[in-house]
Order: C-alpha cells, then structure tokens, then sequence
C-alpha cells in the first residue's frame, strides 16, 4: 500500500468534530507533537489501552460502535482518578483503508468526544493487522487523584451501576450456550450492546468521590480480581487487607437476571470482564457524603462489601457471603474479555 | 492464552532500570493511570508513534536494537519540536509471551530510557499481532516549541548528521540486489544497524536551536517529502512557499557513497526514510549562531537550500540544484520504510 492512501486515512481524524478547540490544547495534530498547557494547580493523568481485533472485540464489529468503546474503556481509566478529561491521542493500524468503515468509526469517535469534550490532538495511523492505541490525558487538582493505595480495613466496597451486564452482551454477542435466552427484543439489544460498545466513563462520579474515597479504580477485569489490586496496593508490610463481599447485595440489572442462568448470576457478576464501572473504597465517615453525591448524579450506588485485616485469609483474599448467608473464600478470578477462539 | 501469562509480561516492563524516578513523574506505573507534574513556565509537548511487525520492522527484528528504535524514533518526535524528554508510555501486542524476547527488548528500552532520561510510566501489554505504540512526553519553555509553520521566504535550509544511511541501511538489511557491495566489514555493518535501529534522537540539537530556528521537524520520510510539511505549514494565503536545494551539498557518509551507486545517490538521501535528522529552517540573521550551537555539541550540521517564494513552481514545490549546476523541478517524494512483501 501507498504511503499516499494513508494520508488519506489521516484526514478522517483530521476533522472539526474532533479536533475541536479546548483551553489547554495549544497545539492540536498535524506537527511533530501536539502541546498542552497544563493549568496551575493541577497535574496531568495519562493512561493507555490497546484494543485489538479478535482480541478485544470481533473481526465484524461495527466501527460506529467499535469506536465508542475504544475511547469509553480509556476514559474509565481517567473516571477512576477522578480525573476529568483533557484530550485522547490515537494510533490506528489498519491492513488497509476502508472508506465506510473509517467515516462511520471516526464518527462514533467524534460522539464520544464531544460528549466528554475530550478531543483528538495527535497520534498516528500506520499499516498493520488492526488495532487501536488510545491515550487519554486527564486533568485533576494537585494531590487530589484518588488512587489504587489508600484503602483501610472497615472501608465500606461500593460499586457504581450494576455488575455482569456486559460479561452477559459479550456472551450474547458470542451466543454463549450457557444464555436462557438468546433471541432478544431490539429494547434488549440495545441495552446490551451499549453495555459492551458504549460503557458509561464514570467521570462525574469520579469527580464527585474525590473528597469522600479512599481508594478506587474502574473495573475491567471483573470486581473480584480488580478488588484485589486495590487489595494489595493498599496492604503494607505490617497490614494486609482483605474483603468481604456479600453476594446478596451486588447490584444486577433485570436483563441480566433474566438472561443469566441463576446459578452463573454470582460468579459473573464478579468475574466477568468490560464492566467499567467503578469500584470505591469510602471510609465510614464519608459514606452519607458518598451516597448523597451519587444520589445527585442518579447514579446507582451500592455498598457490596467491606475492607478487613487479612486475619484468617489470604493476602488481598476475597471472603464471599453467599444466598444463605454463609461466608467461603472466592477462589476464583475474573477476566473473560473477548478472544476468538480462545 | 490466560491472563496470567500477560501478568508475567507486564514484570519486564516493571523494573527500576524502566520506571526511574524524576522529578515531574508523581506516580508511574501500576494503577490506572500515570501522573505527571507539569513544571511551572513549561509546556507539556506529546507524541504518539506505532512500529508494526513486517511493516516498520522485519519479523525477525533483533529485539534489543527494535526497543532502542522504538523508542528512539518517538524521541526524535520530541527533538523536533525544541522538546526535552520527561516520559513516555508503551503499548505492546504480542502473540504469546516469549521470555528471552522480553528480556532482551526492555534491555534494549531501558538503555535508551537512561541515555534520554526518559522513564516508562504505563501503558498496555495485550495479546495480538506484534506491535510497539509509543507515547513521549517532553517539556518546553513556554511559547518556545519550534513548529513546521514558522519558516520565511529567504530562510536557509540546515540538516542536522547525513541523509540516507537508514535508507541504505534498508537495502542491505533487505539484501536489495541496487547496492554496490552487500557483504561488509563488522564495523560497517555495525555503523548500518545503528543507522536503523539505533539512529540519534537530537534532542540536544533540538534545544540548541530553540532560539535560532524558524521552523523544524525531524526527517522520517525523507527530506524531500518532510520539507513539504515545513513548506506547506509555513504558505499563507498571500504567499505560498517553496524550496531549492543544492544536491552538491547534502551531507552523504563515507558508507553511503561506498554502498550506493552513484546514480542512485541523491534520490536515496532525498527520499529515503528513517534518518531521524533534524531539517532546520533558519533566518539569515540567526545562521552564524546556529552554526556555532552546533559545532559546539559536535554536531554536522549542513546547509542544503533556502526557503523561496513560490514563483513559477507549485505550492510547497521544490527545486534541485543538480551536479552540473541545472535547476530542475523535484517531482519524486519520499518513504521507503520496510514493508514486507509491500
């Protein structure tokens, strides 16, 4: 392939509906760098995900969506430092340009874009099996970001939205034979192919825990396993943290109960990957602030479970009240993103 | 492949002689994103490039010297904005982990994260098809980034090193039956693989000539097809620009004029790629100080042409002086990376 023909690729993001002006973006894309001034006061927070075809989504995924999704999991990462988005940069391979599938991808773009007024500043487009790069760059007032490392035992778990749906669109999209149901009702389509294309970033609630969290990070890889990261992060040598999560509590949407059978419910609602949903450590004395700064935003908010010394369990061990109130340690882990043929 | 095994990928990526500590990094990697401090007076400039296996790369790319290039090339990027390195991010798809390849290519990044003061903050490990996504950042004064727009009518034309040893470089690493002489002596040989795989960001170029230059970028593509960019960026409305250069005066190395046929030679050097040189547009009032800036970093540092008015020539054309002191219009452009098969 010509060089030529990815000039042409190029001016795809190289429109308007994406490169559109932002306080702090100085220089947008076509020079050797783009340039940011970044405010006093705050400090910048970068994050960088790759999404690869057969991998991370289908060979046929729709590029409008494909799009959104792309940007959304990258924008999670900023959501879970409360961070508020500056500007993404994004690199393209593509084994060879396809007109219809670069508008309607860089249109799905340019919506999630505008929506979080996060525009495309640079990166690069090249030849290559497909994949997508995505950085985003977030801003957040000095000292405030809220990471992985500042939970304590008695911390209560809460989790934002509701856990498993886009575990259960994947295995829909997949047509998991494990599914009651698979023939839906376009209502139910499309809730399920948001759950998975369009995740909601969580950057309002992001912004809005800062004050009252003590540790939070977006869930991808199911709550149990990223609870665990928060788990070790936060443990020190002479305290090891631990968690109780009580299985009654985890918030599952109607559509999941209805399409999970009842005895996979638990185990993919904790295990189950793409959530992006937010997983936030509050001590005691910030829950009622907690609750009532989601309660503004309309956002679900629930408490799951609670931070403990590891006295009895393994190190960032996950101890699980199950259906008839008994406790047993979770032994299993998360992670079942999309692999084909894997 | 589980999940577990990227874990282990990710423990290459996770090591001091990576993650070094500086100033401005807050918090590297491991949560779900990366902070950075942004010093007051100073601008944050980024860059974003992808190397794809059998495209930027051949597939059995001796992996220590693939990580210098990777990164290097992304360097350059920050070289040709007047940049200074702060950090940079990595993304990288792999088809299965491959133990003896990881250790040997986070060598070969962490040699050239030291040399450039440059420490990975975070970034990506994924299963697919192999490829390497960078993202640099670096730091400017304020205002004092040097874009592609600024270069005059009257201002001259400066490379920084010599043209074309990437290029010939190529063709031998690709056995291109064109080159005079393909089997080499060790330290030639040596000389080529630095040439592309290890070619010298110039950063401290870059800085020196803050002060000193209208506009600039770093030659990727080869200069005939990189000055376009200047040219271009740099036309208004009433005045479009072009360029002539002097074939006479290109800065060829003793390899190159060894290994390429006379006749192929100013094409090579014009439009071959990967030289990673900077290509300086200066004002005349500013040349002596260019030139001392460079002698005194040891750097070559040739004029080549100067910058026209665009009168009897196309937009952002340019015009070769050839050996016999003809003028004649450059209707060839640039870009010969690896492409397998391609």
């Amino acid at each position: 392939m010509a060089q030529g023909e990815f000039n042409l690729i190029r001016r795809y993001f190289a429109q308007p509906a994406l490169n559109f002006k932002k306080a702090s973006v100085l220089l947008g894309p076509g020079d050797d760098a783009a340039i940011l001034s970044i405010p006093a006061g705050k400090q910048l927070v970068v994050s960088m995900d790759t999404l690869n075809e057969s991998v991370h989504f289908p060979a046929d995924a729709d590029p409008f969506l494909l799009a959104q999704r792309c940007l959304l999991v990258n924008l999670s990462d900023l959501a879970a430092m409360a961070a508020e988005p500056l500007a993404f940069t994004l690199s393209i391979s593509l084994p060879e340009p396809d007109e219809n599938w670069l508008e309607a991808f860089s249109q799905g773009l340019a919506v999630v874009a505008n929506a979080y007024q996060c525009p495309l500043i640079g990166g690069d487009t090249t030849r290559g099996p497909m994949s997508v790069c995505i950085q985003v760059h977030g801003l957040v007032p000095a000292g405030k970001a809220l990471l992985r490392s500042g939970a304590k035992s008695g911390d209560a778990i809460y989790v934002t939205g509701e856990l498993g749906d886009a575990a259960a669109a994947l295995w829909w999209l997949m047509s998991d034979t494990r599914l009651n149901q698979r023939a839906l009702s376009r209502p139910s389509e499309q809730v399920l192919n948001q759950a998975f294309y369009q995740p909601d970033a969580r950057i309002n609630a992001g912004v809005a825990l800062r004050d009252c969290a003590s540790a939070m990070l977006d869930i991808s890889d199911g709550l149990a396993s990223d609870l665990r990261h928060i788990l070790r992060a936060s443990s020190t040598d002479t305290n090891s943290l631990g968690a109780v999560l009580d299985s009654r509590l985890l918030p599952l949407s109607d559509i999941f109960r209805t399409m999970v059978p009842e005895q996979e419910q638990i185990k993919l609602a904790l295990s189950g990957g793409d959530d992006y949903e937010l997983c936030v450590c509050v001590p005691a004395s910030r829950e009622t602030d907690a609750r009532a700064a989601m309660a503004v935003l309309g956002i679900r908010f629930t408490r799951v479970g609670t931070v403990v010394d590891c006295v009895g369990i393994d190190q960032a061990g996950i101890q699980l009240v199950d259906a008839e109130g008994a406790i047993k340690a979770l032994d299993w882990q998360g992670y079942t993103h999309f692999v084909q043929g894997g």
